[in-house]
């Protein structure tokens, strides 16, 4: 069922290109179109059979007329995008998002916004660690939670035509308040990755062991963690720069509590060691009964 | 083809599961015995078809007149297992492990060892999450390595016949100095464990976050920590016990870094992160090439 008769998807990256491709399999829109900033990216999008969306060459193109513009493109250029496209935004037309922070986003796109448009941020917690207008896939948002974080002034029906949208693409839905989004993706997203990251640097920088140590024994942990940190340097340079406050509240916990834990060790408390290993487990189930995890061991690899 | 004609597994659990089955399904020994110290692991173990092993009522019974003896228990239980099985070897008889920490093990073994027998350290760097008798099977250790730390004194023909067993169960067998394995090993698997377990626990006690939001919006980063946090907490707690030194080395190196990832945020330097982000992509790259990973997008998930 149409959620919405012209849909344009802005960025075409691995959101935006599953968008397309959702969109148009699950016959969510009339019509779809897609826009890139990059030449290359639009002239690889125009090569993909099943892509979903008629490219056009220009912003203005694919902007005019939409009902509903999704901004597809990493966080930190959201703002400059807003800028540029607001003007081409019709009368009552709605405009939304997909970025990992929320307050920032808003902030930057607000004073852009016309009057008779309405903003609704957005945000699908899904992804893979790959890029690129190839990397999408129609089926990235089934069973996936999207966040909205609408402005108190929206009026509910503009926000449930979103909602209507995502829920179309197999996602849940939830409303939550921009900021406490911010918290709550910090501890869930924002911190897993960077500690990610962080140990592959730390992995990469040892004299004693070399890095090809390092990845012919990865199967005992670490390949995990390089999931993570193979996922897209841009965004997620952006996505640091754009939560810090609720980052490094976060980091500053997961640090004390990693302390607490080197003293364990140093002083040899296996109990207090076991408990909190004991306690992880649990917290491991109740993530593979919600539905958010195969229960397949290994990820089923 | 046999490298073995009697063989023992002491311990049950996923790794010595997983032993029994692969050794018998490729016809590594003409005979393979089991036994656990818990009776109700023996009793769930005697139920399992294609269990692999002949599961004896006593100790004695398996390890009397086996040529190769691997102890499969946590390793802080290895020494207690060693002082108790020695009396039983047979003259010549290897005695090996899959401990996940070496020099420890080596400490705790060696005093019990009878001159007229071997210990062969082992470490298979495999496993998932899950544990028991029901969790093993035949084909974990396949396209995985395994890591042997003989002694010196050990002659090399003892040393080919384990390595060998472990040719046959489909892994590639590397050989090093049992100290340089505890450090390499402390940076490929201890520290990213103890990471995860830690992320999960800090996770745990938010306040204005509930455990509800965090398991509903894992799919951000956060489910993968949580596997390796769901691993059995008694082998973790003795592996961080028992390689101390080497850990807290690591983990000073990870802070260390941690902190100043942190200073970049703080600061706003999108550079610095952007250059660390694009370098750890680089070795995730190399991981899946080494044939360490699956490129599946998300696992394959």
């Amino acid at each position: 069922m149409v959620s919405f008769d012209r849909v344009a998807i802005i960025g075409l990256g691995l959101i935006g290109s599953s968008l397309t491709r959702a969109i148009t399999d699950k016959g969510q829109a009339s019509s779809v179109f897609g826009f890139d900033g990059s030449e290359a990216v639009r002239a690889e999008a125009r090569d993909i059979k099943g892509f979903g969306a008629e490219i056009t060459d220009t912003l203005e193109e694919a902007v005019s007329n939409a009902d509903l513009v999704i901004m597809a493109v990493p966080v930190g250029a959201v703002g400059a995008l807003a800028e540029e496209l607001c003007p081409y935004l019709k009368e009552g037309a709605i405009l939304s998002d997909v970025g990992s922070v929320k307050k920032s986003i808003i902030d930057a796109v607000l004073p852009h916004l016309p009057e008779t448009c309405y903003f609704v941020p957005g945000h699908p917690v899904a992804g893979t660690e790959y890029s690129g207008p190839k990397a999408g896939f129609s089926t990235l948002f089934e069973g996936r939670w999207c966040i909205l974080t609408p402005l108190p002034n929206t009026p509910r029906s503009e926000v449930e035509k979103v909602s209507n949208l995502w829920a179309g693409l197999g996602s849940d839905v939830e409303e939550m308040d921009a900021e406490h989004h911010d918290i709550v993706l910090a501890i869930t997203s924002h911190i897993p990755h960077l500690i990610a990251y962080n140990i592959v640097g730390t992995a990469a920088d040892l004299e004693e062991v070399t890095s090809s140590e390092v990845i012919k024994y990865s199967a005992g942990g670490f390949r995990d963690f390089t999931r993570i940190a193979a996922s897209d340097p841009v965004m997620w340079r952006d996505v640091f720069m754009n939560n810090k406050d609720a980052v490094l509240e976060m980091l500053g916990r997961f640090t004390e509590d990693l302390t607490q834990l080197q003293r364990h060790i140093r002083r040899g408390d296996a109990k207090a060691l076991e408990d909190l290993f004991t306690r992880t487990r649990e917290i491991r189930r109740s993530i593979v009964e919600a539905g958010q995890e195969t229960e397949k061991p290994d990820f089923g690899r």
